[in-house]
């Protein structure tokens, strides 16, 4: 009745949320990358999500297009991992809404979104979208018969939501949807800023991926370090430099400069020339890649599009089985 | 840009709430049916909204055909109007997710059918579904570029909800939508049921539609009415049988009953079997041509299909047109 994959069926959404940094690229794309060897991967992007929040109808195109050409710049297989937009696929907002309808309201109002948003007194930019996300969200998951959500532990909450949702319809309904499991990422690295606090956008910390080599040395140099002297000894472990470059380099490579730092004698300067070649020298063949892809957009879209069909296939499998299931 | 009928379209959601009654017919369906001279109609049957309420498969299937094959007994004419299952055309469920983005949830808290259900203390049956109804209502109305959609009062709040919707949506990115009008329909008239409150399911006072001639004229005979003698002159403006009687009767007919009601010597049984000859002679033929489309659920089955291709084509213009507009 259900699809039965060989591999487990693994689901991801990606926010277009704007240029990705090197936090994004160690704190979320690298690990879900990974599960390409292990798993069925379906990755989406979540341009439906993103209307809750974004109003400009062409920085979201040009957001979606660029988190689709990082994605596949950085590995990702359109052999082996369906990769679509997310409004391609509409059949996820008919099953929201059916969803809903087994949903009860104090359902939602416990959902961290949205209670952060109460918290932090900005209930005036709480739309129905943002309020009713976790269900799109649920609908997203089952839609496409996933087995495993990787998710880190702060959205484990949704996972239980679609998993309390797909078992409250077996239960009216007869079974119907695949249960899905969360998969908690308990290693997943918290990425530093460049003012050591966690990289983010909204700091305006962070090291974007696909700046040109020059400019993405210039923002390893602007670090923030303290003054001790070149000469001196220095402590890795409290240096926002070190920091990152653990992150990239290998153990031996971490070892070797955590030592220099002991020693004296290395300036930051040095330090922070090192870890932007690391990561230059790790970002090189993405970066042509993805500039392959800018100045190739049809071919992003030709993947999205055959993603798309084979998304579509699943998902009105799914929408088929539960309309019969509610009467429709 | 948007569809140009040569009449105005309105719109109308049929409500698959179980077995129609003589209120259902001159309260809503004859009205309705009126507006087919003057107006390209739309009318749907609102299977995604009965989900709010309804989780019975079999009983929905069977209400959704029972609603749909009363509208067509009692002259809804396929032919001008279009009339289809609101589950046919999933894009107003898209539709309505991107509107949710637009809605604060501050609006939805103000919606009728949410304070009703609140001040009921209802609380618990309040589903997600429940919750965002106006939402799903408004892309109903705008999905098919509505003109005009025909309301009692107590639904006025539904349109302007959708008015401000297609307003806001074309303020933030242009012109798309059409902004519907409600148009009040003041004239409509309250049935009152067997005990002389207002028929009504769920006060158990009221008299089926396709009720065979037996069981109907049964149903008239158990109208409430007074103790006055048959010699007695008797008030028509106080009696449950009259008060029914005048909503089937011409005015002449209705002055004719009237004066002899008040000349004495009328009882009401025969009152009783008036007003039953009267309605049984207004339902005969479409009491036949309900028996031909239940005999037959295939040409109910067959207009709803092509109602909802015509249906689908206007939405996927529309949806094409918001799609775009918003950056999708």
């Amino acid at each position: 009745m259900t699809d039965a994959p060989t591999r487990p069926r693994a689901l991801t959404g990606i926010q277009p949320s704007g240029t990705p940094h090197i936090g994004n690229l160690l704190g979320a794309i690298e690990p879900a990358l990974a599960l390409q060897d292990s798993h069925e991967c379906f990755f989406f992007v979540a341009s439906y999500h993103a209307l809750t929040t974004q109003r400009d109808p062409a920085l979201l195109r040009e957001r979606i297009f660029e988190v689709a050409a990082t994605w596949l710049a950085l590995g990702l297989d359109p052999e082996r991992t369906v990769l679509w937009n997310q409004h391609a696929v509409p059949e996820v907002t008919e099953l929201a809404w059916i969803l809903g309808c087994l949903t009860s309201k104090s359902t939602l109002d416990k959902a961290h979104a949205f209670k952060d948003a109460v918290a932090q007194g900005k209930t005036e930019v709480i739309n129905a979208g943002l309020y009713t996300y976790p269900v799109l969200m649920a609908a997203d998951i089952l839609a496409f018969d996933t087995n495993v959500v990787p998710v880190g532990k702060d959205q484990k909450q949704h996972v239980e939501m679609a998993r309390d949702m797909a078992q409250r319809f077996n239960r009216i309904y007869g079974e119907t949807l695949v249960v899905p499991e969360p998969s908690i990422q308990e290693r997943v690295a918290t990425v530093p800023g460049i003012d050591g606090r966690k990289m983010s956008k909204s700091y305006g910390n962070h090291i974007e991926l696909w700046l040109p080599p020059k400019k993405l040395r210039k923002r390893f140099m602007a670090i923030v370090t303290d003054a001790t002297p070149l000469e001196a000894p220095k402590d890795p472990d409290t240096c926002n430099v070190f920091a990152l470059y653990r992150l990239f380099a290998t153990p031996e490579q971490a070892a070797d400069l955590a030592a220099r730092y002991r020693a004296g004698g290395l300036g930051y300067g040095h330090a922070k020339q090192e870890v932007f070649e690391l990561v230059d020298a790790r970002l090189r063949e993405p970066r042509e890649r993805y500039l392959e892809l800018r100045a190739h957009p049809e071919r992003v879209e030709a993947i999205l599009e055959a993603g798309a069909e084979r998304a579509r296939r699943v998902a009105r499998r799914t929408l088929d089985r539960v309309r019969t299931a509610v009467g429709l």
